[in-house]
């Protein structure tokens, strides 16, 4: 029953020329997108670029019986604008290589390709290259991003110091429950908009391009800042053991939304598990100087974007430390987030 | 009698950690390499960007039989390095992006390194990011390189006119005639120097940096370029038909190592159809304005540069004529370089 077309009918050359006709650049610093050796683009003086790379593998990163294509060329772009979101820059060009099994339908490749294009869009993104090969086996799907960001509004992950107050947007575990929503297939309890709910968070992470802006055009002393895709111990164990340094988070201020909150009542589990370990939110996580508190509260306020101080950056070299609701410490093993090879 | 190390014993951030202590920025213009969620970098206001993406597949584009892991970290940036040099750009920097099956070992990662460190080294390339995750199967490699380029002497496939004549770099075919001696294991006949001359070509490209510093610092009116990577007639057809032209060559005139004449005379292969049709050459493919035919010879012969002047640009559209010896026309078929899905 199978009539769409597979990629070995339509070809390398076919499969290139179908992909170009769609991919077209707006951009006036983009000299040339698709269709010569390499991308030409020209630059702002007085920015820093940035440049960063992720790759997704089927099976390890995504099963094509969970995610629909347009979901997973949607996730591809969307991790790597956390990326270039996490130094407080902007994104503005993407290279994609994509390896296919030549039984690829061309269908899954438009939708894919759509989910590419969609989220570009929305981010005036342009695609100006990539590569397109075949594949033995899995899908492989590698994007590369350029952004570029303020000479001094550039947010690296070291930076921070003893007494600078922790702070994080959105909430945590949603994407870790999605996850094991979707391999689990938890039916039986809990409310199906709430897993709903949770499976689009993990399916199509929306990467917080609007906060990591407010940040960067504010004047507020940021200190250091990167994006959750380990889970939160373990990012917070980057901003703070860098410089030898630790932090303490306060449970009662973690923030959890509704649907983490319903599932793990109905199926007994721990949120706080989730919430310190859940990998994948691609929410951002930063320090600022304890000065500027005030006046990071007000901006996220007016501009109605949801933020929670969490914690403060301590001496204690590379401890972190939970402090729970009746003020007992607890300290978190860092390192706990996911490891590609065990 | 395995005794090194494999990856699912070392862990995700214990290879980050070996390979970043190992990956070392220089240029002053790199604000920050391996180590935060995005790599920052600086460019001069009066050049353009470049930038290009390979992927290289495990069976598909290598076999780990054939290439040792340092051929491979050496091909796998010079295939994109060559992409830099085929706009007459200098490239300065890379991303690498690895998916490794678990139980590679680390003596393999470390050659692979030790393989992308040399040519990078050697060509001035920083290694600044890149994703190191798990693959199901197969080995996965892509690299991302960003280059830059004097903005009037950007060198792109289009812009060729008739009567403008056709030029390439080095010698043709050597690449893929040594590929066939690796899969077909070609030992009967043939000297072992010509036949290991042609085996390096494939596994070690030199991408063609020098000549197209060459053509970039110079005033000559280069009208188009491209790398040689699926044929000359392939990639001929890519610098003549994007403006609807043609293209004439004379047979004599086209460059052909005494290896791959050898080979090709004990194994009663016509030499032509390699040198038009083998792929992976890496050799520059450029025209240029008729007027400044003579100064480009004295320019690379006073730089002790080889490169041959093989035809001209003509109003035929998109026909590639192949002028013989005796001064027949014999027309030829584009697109018969690689396809990957068929």
């Amino acid at each position: 029953m199978k009539k769409t077309t597979q990629l070995k009918q339509l070809g390398e050359f076919g499969l290139i020329e179908r992909l170009r006709s769609k991919l077209n650049t707006h951009s006036p610093r983009i000299k040339k997108g698709i269709g010569d050796d390499s991308a030409v683009f020209s630059t702002h003086p007085n920015k820093l670029q940035l440049t960063s790379t992720d790759a997704l593998i089927e099976t390890i990163h995504f099963d094509l019986k969970t995610i629909s294509p347009i979901q997973l060329g949607h996730k591809a772009i969307a991790v790597n604008i956390s990326d270039i979101a996490a130094m407080g820059g902007t994104p503005y060009l993407a290279l994609i290589s994509l390896a296919f099994p030549s039984s690829t339908s061309t269908k899954f490749i438009d939708k894919l390709y759509s989910g590419f294009q969609t989220i570009c869009d929305s981010n005036k993104i342009e695609l100006v290259g990539g590569d397109t090969v075949a594949s033995p086996k899995h899908l492989f799907i590698n994007v590369c991003i350029v952004g570029e960001a303020f000479k001094d509004r550039v947010f690296y992950r070291t930076g921070a110091k003893p007494g600078d107050q922790i702070f994080v947007t959105g909430n945590l575990g949603d994407s870790a429950m999605g996850l094991k929503i979707l391999r689990e297939k938890i039916k039986k309890s809990g409310s199906i908009k709430h897993k709903n709910t949770l499976v689009k968070k993990h399916l199509e992470p929306i990467p917080r391009v609007k906060e990591s802006s407010l940040l960067a055009r504010s004047k507020l002393k940021i200190t250091s800042m990167i994006d959750i895709s380990d889970g939160l111990t373990q990012d917070l164990g980057h901003l703070s053991t860098e410089n030898n340094l630790g932090a303490n988070l306060y449970e009662d201020r973690l923030p959890a939304s509704k649907a983490l909150l319903n599932v793990c009542f109905q199926k007994k589990y721990n949120p706080i598990d989730w919430i310190l370990q859940g990998g994948e939110d691609y929410e951002l996580l930063f320090t600022i100087k304890p000065e500027d508190v005030k006046k990071l509260e007000k901006l996220f306020l007016k501009a109605n974007v949801f933020v929670s101080h969490i914690g403060e950056i301590t001496k204690s070299p590379k401890k972190i430390i939970l402090i729970t609701g009746n003020g007992s410490k607890v300290p978190l093993r860092v390192a706990t987030g996911f490891n590609h090879f065990k």
